[in-house]
């Protein structure tokens, strides 16, 4: 036993979590004292502090006004979507448990005796059909969890936008800490709920099951799998939505009529905002939400089975729930690091704030690494292996977790090489745009293609190190490191789209150029911080679907997944060319509703007079209605896609075969899911770098409107559904593929491989 | 013992080499009746029948002496690079067979002892030394071959292309069957030389093993990673020259003077016809080469440890040779359907007859495999499986080839499908230039995504049948299945590079509209051609490659290939990353190289006076050193990458982890590979849908020059490095890998795994 009580840690991962959400409140309250209706007193009394710097449009109450009503749209366009959304992945996630439940009932044919348990011999174990019965609910907690998660970033975002923009009145610093803490809200905000209500299922379950703990721990997977398939429709959607939106903007609005970015006459300019906030906020936060859910499941599942579980030992099992806790604390204080302790004075500032951040997380994480490896867990315990027992030391995961989370900074910082305009190869790619822009999308393809090799080699050695160290228990407690600086990671990532959106606001608000460039700063950060969120998103998925790949091949008995078997080389073939199938129908759907919107766009321009000149407002509301038509109806054949792959090889092709293809689409996919949003990332701020003209280079390709910012302005579209739909999507993919293999996979290896009996 | 006596399988594999060199032989001599020299008697009497199209420019000696200006100008430059790259490949292959002695002979410390065999129990087998020299003088022997297939086949072309501009003067068919026929001799040759000098070496090298069939064979595998090499530089080197050249070309011709694709006032245009010959054809001609050398390889080297080799049965163990042998026949026949049977009247009856050759030739092989199974092999015999014996009937291995050779025309005429602008594909591409370039790419990315759903599910069918009917043995046949038709699959590829050359005479011979609209229609089934050839590259490198994989883990001995073990894993994630390393680097490359070109060409309008009026001749030959330059510089670090990495992960790493990286370099690249060619493909023949005009759609996106014109001359600059050049090079990268991995194998097994010996 360890030296952590039960009690104690019974005690410690609520209070962590409830400081967590105490903190995020706290955060929402210093964001809210920012006020967005007239009158001077707007909470800071230093408001327009920089006098010198007022220009037209800046004090005007009218401005104020104007950025109240833009908010409002935006909120009420992205609630409605959302809520749009969240009926029809209801109906959904009712069918899908129903299905989980007659599946995983019909393994032992609905019976209620108890069983002899699979993994601690000797013992009985509660019947197949309560594992049918709690995984669905389970999946139910997971499927809310996750549309909570992502709900209440929008919410946040939506509210924390218009008054970024306010704050730009007075600085960039003041901007970037509103924007910055509205973020780290979201983050907290999810890292505490998720730990919460994963903390209290497991106790409530264990009212039922007992000391049957394999069973408790094998149902509860079924919380990782309801978090996935919301993440998935969730960033489908979304994705598509705001991409259709900002291509469909862009295409018009910038290429034909010359108009800026954001300019309220552009009649897509509002579904744009809403995209953002739907995409890239309630997506993103339901992805990372997955992830963490999955990562714990599959470390929970695999120490049900070793030493933690059969001897009992509550605080050694809640291991990955301790570090989720500590990291709580940790980012905590990370998070004072930049709101309280630096000042950003100056736009070129920002970038290295955020990446300070990423910094003292990791560092202050794997000192609380230390502590929690020591005092939760035993000196020396057995883990499963498949089939064989492995002694580890507790020391051996301290290296397990850490080696996740330096690995998850290594790719966090490559990122930011690659997507940053500070570095060369942005630089170089925005050079390219002089011979137009063949040149730009073919060095932006390179970019990407080779920003996937560093991320691979840290991701190849954390599984090396924590794979030898501790089998699949090591890669799940990995996956885990990665993601225990959550709050953080998704601070700096929600960041991103509020920037955005504060940006558009100015535009729309019609507020200065100087106002402008600070959120165009602003946002040119987030454009990277994105980038970089989602480098962890998939690196924590590698390390995740690997884990519960593991986990997948326990329960389901398989001996060893050898590829030079027929049955696991075809499954590993086809399984990698998924993500392609999968890419190649999200940007199909981008670019249809793209085209949708364009014609309705320049309906609009055509047909409403006075629109060109101001006179006559736009509307809005035909953009919002085909984005979210386009959105929902185009997210159902990937969806299904995904979730009927594994059904699919389980039932027909049998267990060896779906080995192969999880195998495959995680080794493929990865890598596409990388290179595509690295690439769209670069493109994104190489177009900016141009329109910043920060620098004699950038400004011999500039000014806007040049042949070269015109080549850059196709790339950053090319990029759109690159790295805001396919590329993120595809982690979840690779996840929930793997999740719901393991969830499954009682029924499929009674049950499966159909089609070969047949023959 | 098969039907065929060993005397008779002597006789015949010759005899059919032979006849296709006879073949070859007889239609170069058809195709040199065409005279490229002055005067009315240009061979044929028929000259001019077409009297009623004859416009300016048709009938004056000048046009026939600037064509044969021209050819001439190609030809030396082709031949000039050629002979410059062989220089460095010659240093190469030197060096590299020392280092395959080095590493062989030190397996067993250089001994000359002999040695007990491996899988022939009880049997002496000849030292490990003799397998150093002997593998290292088939691998030079496989280089010289495959050098020499390159270079006949790039003499042939240059030989041709004038030819087929002449002959389009009298109608589109009589162009067609002189550029068929021209691609026809390069496919017979290399063929039947292929098969010539292997037979020859065989026979050669039994002289000194005598009954050691399995060191024979062991060293054999030599020959497939002597070809395979050089036509990684091939490719690789030829792929940089020619979209360097075509790239710089476009860019400045067409996007910023506006003057027609391959004018003469262009100086970059000579420089482009030559990268047509040196990449497209001469790189082409080694890569099929080396998949058809080193599937012969891979089944002669799992049947020399089967029963075939242990009961010495040689007519059986020449069952692979026999194949090919039969292939060249049926190709033959099939040939003269084209050429003789048929009368291609209208550019619309191109594309169809160039698919029936693919259908006709697919149904003759069926009956011709049948022949051979039932004559050459015993009804049942045994084969060597992972250690295990397997017991196969003759007819199973009929299906094994059988499948390969129908999942080749599955491949191809999915590629067709999706590149051809006949069906729908290409055609909403060709729409999405509507509302600009960023459509376009996006568009055409989904469409090379989706175009590796069909062929992956055909290879992994194929793969799973052969697989489970004779296991490694079965996959390689498939391989040889899917290639025995390469004269056929060859001639028709090779007739696109042909068809591209011609047009470009005919522009740069001013000859008339109506000559450059025929070439041109060619050139457009000749894209597709090329699609297709591209699709049976990838389709029987995959299959080679999992055969050769075989060959490797069966002489390293390996038992299995565990991806649930960390050593394969990262070697099957960090494989997988491979070829998207590799096209990083080849894309950047072509970008880089082009934008020198375009420095140089605008140079030339901005300096040479009278250069845009045409009264001054461009500098091409500055082009043309621009070309040659780049791309034997750059072609080191991608061609580094591709040989060091077997080296170094069986040195440092060890065997397993090379089995992890071989499988996932296979299942990676095959899908990166074929969406890349796909989808270059389809922007080449979505920009020449909207120039042809041929229909009410397609007018209502041009004339040449509209705006949608231009988006789609962006994406087929695009288009240019994923489909010549990144794209080909990656179904090398896969069987180069694998067959560098057989051949070193007994040294990694024996010294390899270094680093984790240390740790």
């Amino acid at each position: 036993m360890g030296l952590m009580s039960e009690t104690l840690t019974q005690i410690l991962i609520p209070l962590a979590a409830l400081i967590g959400i105490g903190f995020a409140l706290f955060q929402w309250f210093l964001v809210s004292k920012v006020r967005v209706s007239r009158g001077l007193d707007n909470g800071y009394k230093d408001r327009l502090i920089e006098e010198d710097e007022q220009e037209e449009g800046i004090d005007t109450d009218d401005a104020v006004d104007k950025c109240a009503e833009i908010q409002n749209a935006i909120s009420v366009g992205a609630t409605s979507f959302l809520f749009t959304e969240y009926k029809y992945l209801g109906i959904f996630t009712a069918v899908f448990g129903v299905i989980i439940f007659l599946f995983l009932g019909s393994v032992k044919g609905f019976s209620t005796k108890s069983e002899p348990c699979t993994y601690n011999k000797g013992n009985l174990c509660k019947p197949a059909l309560a594992n049918a019965i709690f995984s669905t609910i389970a999946f139910w907690l997971g499927a809310v969890t996750s549309v909570l998660s992502g709900f209440l970033g929008m919410k946040i975002a939506t509210y924390a936008n218009a008054r970024t923009t306010l704050e730009a009145r007075k600085s960039v610093g003041k901007a970037f800490i509103t924007a910055f803490r509205s973020g780290a809200v979201m983050g907290f905000l999810l890292a505490a709920n998720g730990l919460l209500v994963l903390y209290v299922s497991i106790n409530l379950f264990k009212l039922y099951y007992g000391d049957d703990w394999e069973g408790l721990f094998e149902s509860i997977t079924g919380y990782g799998l309801g978090g996935s398939s919301m993440a998935l429709f969730g960033r489908v959607g979304g994705g598509i939505y705001t991409k259709a939106a900002d291509v469909g903007a862009d295409l018009v609005g910038k290429v034909e009529r010359n108009i800026p970015e954001d300019d309220p006459r552009n009649p897509a300019v509002i579904a744009d905002n809403v995209g953002d906030n739907v995409g890239d906020i309630a997506g993103m936060g339901s992805d990372l939400f997955g992830s963490y859910a999955e990562s714990s499941c599959a470390a929970l599942f695999v120490a049900s089975i070793s030493s933690f579980g059969t001897s009992h030992d509550f605080s050694a099992m809640s291991y990955p729930l301790i570090i989720s806790s500590m990291g709580i604390i940790v980012c905590l204080i990370t998070t004072l690091f930049a709101t309280d302790m630096f000042e950003i004075k100056n736009v070129t500032e920002i970038e290295p704030s955020l990446k300070r951040q990423l910094l003292i997380s990791t560092i202050l994480m794997t000192a609380g690494i230390g502590m929690v490896t020591f005092f939760a867990l035993p000196s020396e315990f057995t883990l499963f292996d498949f089939g064989k027992e492995k002694v580890v030391k507790h020391w051996h995961l301290f290296f397990c977790v850490s080696i996740g989370l330096w690995a998850g900074l290594v790719i966090g910082y490559t990122t930011e090489y690659y997507t940053s305009n500070a570095y060369s190869p942005v630089k170089d790619v925005a050079d390219s745009c002089r011979t137009g822009a063949a040149t730009n999308v073919i060095f932006g393809l390179a970019l990407g293609y080779k920003s996937v090799i560093i991320p691979i080699f840290a991701i190849a050695i954390a599984i090396y190190v924590s794979f030898s160290l501790a089998a699949m228990y090591g890669i799940s407690v990995a996956a885990l490191g990665m993601l225990s600086t959550i709050a953080t990671g998704l601070a700096i990532d929600a960041y991103g789209p509020i920037s955005d959106n504060a940006g558009g606001i100015a535009e729309m608000a019609g507020m200065s150029h100087t106002i402008r460039e600070r959120t165009d700063a602003l946002d040119a950060a987030g454009n990277t911080t994105a980038a970089i969120g989602k480098g962890f998103a998939i690196g924590s998925a590698a390390l995740v679907s690997l884990a519960l790949f593991g986990a997948y091949v326990s329960r389901a008995g398989i001996e060893s997944v050898d590829v030079l078997t027929p049955k696991v080389f075809i499954g590993l073939i086809v399984g990698a060319m998924l993500p392609y199938w999968f890419s190649a129908m999200t940007m199909k759907s981008v670019g249809s509703a793209a085209l949708k919107m364009v014609e309705e766009v320049r309906r609009q321009f055509n047909t409403i007079p006075g629109l060109m000149d101001g006179t006559a407002k736009p509307d809005y509301e035909m953009c919002v209605k085909i984005s979210t038509d386009a959105s929902l109806k185009e997210m159902i054949p990937p969806g299904a896609l995904v979730m009927l792959t594994p059904l699919i090889a389980g039932t027909f092709f049998g267990v060896e075969t779906l080995s192969g293809v999880l195998a495959g689409s995680l080794v493929s996919g990865v890598q596409v899911a990388i290179s595509a949003s690295n690439t769209g990332g670069a493109w994104d701020n190489a177009k900016k770098y141009i329109e910043a003209g920060a620098s004699e280079h950038a400004r011999s390709l500039g000014p806007k409107g040049s042949d070269a910012h015109k080549a850059a302005v196709i790339g950053d579209t090319v990029g759109d559904p690159l790295k805001d739909t396919s590329g993120p999507s595809l982690n979840i993919l690779i996840k929930l593929m793997a999740v719901e293999s393991l969830v499954f996979a009682p029924f499929f290896a009674a049950h499966g491989g159909l089609l070969f009996k047949w023959l």
